[in-house]
């Protein structure tokens, strides 16, 4: 395969993924760079350099809506930058070992993050959850003997919620499996709300799956304390004012068949950092000063 | 078919049917006593009229979380406990006939709440709903040639949001159809939400379709309106604490088979009376002085 053609299909294989999360495909990203040092046919280092940071830039604005992918090619990129080498192949060694790192930093970082969020559930929580993500599995994974109960809600029309009730009872953990529009009956039911995030924005508000915001909205009415949990290489330095939501093909809706009739399908919708009473990381869990204000 | 079969059938009819509104089986309530005054064997005014209260009283409490059975039923048993005639057949005439006019009256009072509902609904709108409600329906038909645009969300796991939308594009509406999970999101976008109710309950929180409450909170989040329209028939003495709601079958949910995943299905859920603006019924629009104010 040829390098243009290797650097096109790479692209498109991020681009058309919309199964994985962002923490996946930037790991993903990572995957197709160390490849290519290895590929890439430049016969000097500022050559190589050169077309690695080209490849890096094709990649890192490929999910424009995901800040892992975005963030970790970004750091990449910046170690390249500055890297110095005595030869083509060691360089080539160590662009590759560096982007090989970040990728077992940020699976690192995110069973950091998934252990502070275990720390907030104690015996006999129950926390409800929307969609699917690998950080709250984590928490629960990190629970130490604590028992706790899970409500997960299925997030149509993926229905990632019915891998994330999987998962969750294949550890032994008790799941309420509710439809999306029943998750302001069962917030009440619940000790705290913990989701993921795709991105959480300069502002902290949190981009995540279609209905995080509603959970948020009715947690909040229900005094239930809403916590995202995910490594800091989501948080991004987009601003929610202009911010692209990604949009699919409807056709899972299974719509009626009219001309007046046009589907949607969203996938992410933004939680507002007002909703958010703390923000967990792999450095911690950061409370929302201004939620816990009487006056919010 | 004898007489204790009859009710038992007609009772069975009312209990069973998960797919027909609150007011529709209030009418199919009188249409069962209207056959019953025919077939009933007493055979005098006071043993008739002991009869078709008990068979009112079997109905009424057939299902109790709807309103319009319990106080349409209600309203005929006080006429029948008051009526006067000269003969049985005089008797078994005037109640079948009360009966038939309390139906036309339900029909009628949908009809103004719908037109005071359109009153709402200026040139332009964009009206976002859930689930399926012929208030809301009745309201677009009632809109004397000004435009308005619907957003219906589709109502898991029933499904109710397409008749809803099928029945509005009928009417040349243009209709964004959406999943429950996208309410959040597409709040945003409607200049009011409008949705009918199963129920209005004595401090005015609203029994309606799971996700109902979900709409209420985003709405409110947005700056948009919510309103609820339905007849007073709807409006019930029950207070929130202690009410039961329906609970079916969770099969449709078609959740991953595990020992410790439970589906639920909550047909139905409470807004507080604190997210809605306005309660619409025959009588016009009533508004909700607590929700205006500022410290709401």
């Amino acid at each position: 395969m040829d390098e243009t053609h290797f650097r096109r299909e790479h692209r498109r294989a991020l681009v058309d993924d919309t199964i994985s999360g962002a923490s996946q495909l930037a790991r993903q990203a990572l995957d197709s760079l160390i490849e290519y040092t290895d590929i890439c046919s430049a016969g000097d280092i500022d050559g190589l350099r050169a077309r690695l940071l080209e490849f890096a830039e094709e990649l890192q604005f490929a999910r424009p809506s995901m800040a892992p992918v975005y963030n970790l090619v970004q750091r990449w990129a910046d170690q390249v930058e500055r890297l110095e080498a005595d030869d083509v192949a060691t360089f080539r060694q160590h662009a590759a070992t560096a982007a090989q790192e970040l990728s077992d930093a940020s699976i690192h970082a995110l069973e950091q993050a998934a252990g502070a969020a275990a720390g907030l559930i104690t015996e006999g929580s129950v926390v409800i959850t929307h969609s699917f993500s690998s950080t709250v599995r984590d928490a629960f994974r990190q629970l130490q003997g604590r028992t706790a109960r899970a409500i997960v809600s299925e997030s149509r029309p993926g229905m990632e919620g019915r891998d994330q009730a999987r998962y969750l009872a294949g550890m032994d953990v008790d799941v309420t499996f509710i439809t999306d529009a029943q998750l302001g009956l069962f917030s009440g039911h619940a000790s705290l709300a913990l989701v993921g995030a795709d991105t959480v924005l300069a502002d902290g508000s949190v981009v995540n799956k279609a209905g995080t915001y509603l959970l948020a909205l009715a947690a909040r009415d229900h005094g239930v304390p809403f916590y995202v949990c995910c490594e800091s290489f989501k948080h991004a330095p987009f601003h929610p004012r202009g911010f692209e939501l990604d949009e699919m093909s409807a056709h899972e809706l299974e719509a009626p068949r009219h001309k007046r009739i046009t589907a949607r399908n969203v996938l992410f919708d933004i939680t507002p950092a007002k909703l958010v009473d703390g923000w967990i990381t792999e450095k911690g869990v950061h409370a929302n000063k201004r939620a816990a204000d009487p006056e919010r």
